[in-house]
């Protein structure tokens, strides 16, 4: 089960946490941008370029304390096919460093459509009556809207192909609540509708435990919502989370705490803007801002777990 | 508006179809198989341009009498860049032939991410500090979970740049009600989620109302649930509603008619496999068939609308 994986990459890396790619270009330094340029000049394929140089530099002065990595496909999709191209790159090297790679898509649709997306990112693609896979990703994101004929797919190929997903159930962002939050009730019985998804995400998780203590099935839950978080761990023993909000969305360390089990597993946790833009704010060498930054996230997640 | 544009095509061509366009290389006639195979070899390119040319050659069949068209992007993400390169070649074919095309995404983010999807589909990128847009979609499908903040990004680029959305409210696959059709209590008030969502639909949509009658931010309403598609018509009256569910998933146009306002107006109806898998139970011609195919539909949708 991959999500075996993902466990052994965080205790050997004695860290939790997930870097999360996100690159726009008004964050890339100068010098990789100018050398883009000069070759495609302003084009999406320099785009493409430029982005993958940055993510290359970023995941190189990294990866020896870090072990998980989460492009966010917006900022690809961004640059058409040019961009699709440096998330593959992206996600190919990160592979090629022994990192875990989620990929965050968000994806979610009825039956037959889920099956194609769950094969394009974690399992095969029919060409021309024989299977291939790129294997760039371990995880994808899933949006759990549809319902279960829209998230089975996915489940099915965690199971096949050695992959995990994380089901969105209390997000980080501050409209969340609107519709995650809403009281259901079902008999005499009431609670927020994302412990209704979180009860599901059970369901579809028990098909896909391995030998290991969690599931293939896990949840984003964010760093945001503290009390929720709690909550759902309480109703979510098996379920790896993907925290994201620690940071810049305002998530801190002490709040995730609740999130992880006593040997500090049980959950990973992302940033994005807190170290890919930390080198707008330090100044210097680039490399040397992002494994600062890093580093200091570690520093403080472990101080408040475990591991 | 944009929704001024969609309901023009739909009066010129006296047809509220949509041609749903997500292809599988099972479905594609062998000659074009042949042709791109010897071209390119058993590569994603040439599955690119399989898609691309069985795309084409519906598009050309059925642009007489449809003018609207949803490619699904799940079956081009299937071959990664090769696939994307197809889908926007399709997009801006079907452009050529003054169709309006209606990408089924289903995206929806956090607020800085949302507006990076936006800005890929809809609004403009920035390139090297200029905004560029290739302008290739008249709309996409929007996923509300994550609440205002996922959704409004893209109703900012709909009255910005001339656009429409279309909101996941009741969809039509077999366990949309798992989530979509719980009781939620406020208060002494008790509604299904799915009229909560067509609450905050209408409200994102009354900044987005052009000289149309229609917002510029429609619902997505499955044709597989007549009752709730009543029910949403009646609370959603200036909601333009894009309907799958007809044909292949057992939506029937008797059931449908309830989303027409009295001119016939205010949805479009889509079939993907109904009318792209024609040729396979048909025979002969490809083309004829599908030009049939959506003759048929056609023809039945307007015995029960007045338009």
């Amino acid at each position: 089960m991959s999500v075996s994986k993902l466990l052994e990459i965080i205790d050997e890396k004695k860290n939790p946490t997930v870097v999360g790619l996100d690159p726009m270009l008004s964050y890339i330094p100068d010098e990789i941008i100018e050398k883009a340029v000069k070759e495609y000049g302003k084009t999406p394929e320099a785009a493409g370029e430029a982005i993958f140089e940055y993510n290359k530099a970023i995941l190189d002065s990294v990866c020896d304390i870090v072990g998980c990595v989460k492009p966010q496909s917006a900022f690809y999709e961004l640059y058409g096919f040019a961009g699709e191209k440096a998330l593959a790159r992206t996600a190919s090297y990160a592979k090629s460093l022994g990192m875990y790679v989620i990929l965050d898509a968000k994806r979610g649709d009825i039956g037959s459509t889920a099956a194609a997306y769950s094969a394009a990112y974690l399992g095969e693609t029919d060409l021309f009556g024989s299977p291939v896979s790129e294997n760039l990703y371990d995880a994808v994101t899933v949006n759990p809207y549809l319902g279960s004929d829209g998230v089975l797919p996915f489940v099915k190929d965690c199971i096949l192909h050695d992959k995990m997903i994380f089901v969105l159930v209390k997000t980080s962002n501050p409209s969340s609540g609107e519709f995650q939050d809403v009281t259901v009730v079902s008999g005499d019985k009431s609670a927020p509708l994302y412990t209704l998804v979180a009860s599901k995400v059970n369901e579809w998780g028990a098909a896909a435990m391995g030998s290991a203590s969690y599931s293939s099935v896990g949840a984003v839950v964010g760093a945001t919502y503290p009390q929720q978080l709690g909550l759902l761990r309480a109703q979510m023993p098996q379920t790896l989370f993907l925290i994201p909000g620690y940071g810049a969305q305002g998530g801190k360390a002490g709040d995730i705490a609740c999130a992880f089990d006593k040997e500090g597993r049980g959950a990973v946790v992302n940033s994005s803007r807190g170290i890919i833009l930390a080198h707008k704010k330090a100044g210097g060498d680039p490399k040397k801002a992002w494994h600062d930054a890093a580093k200091a996230m570690k520093d403080d997640l472990l101080s408040h777990i475990g591991l």
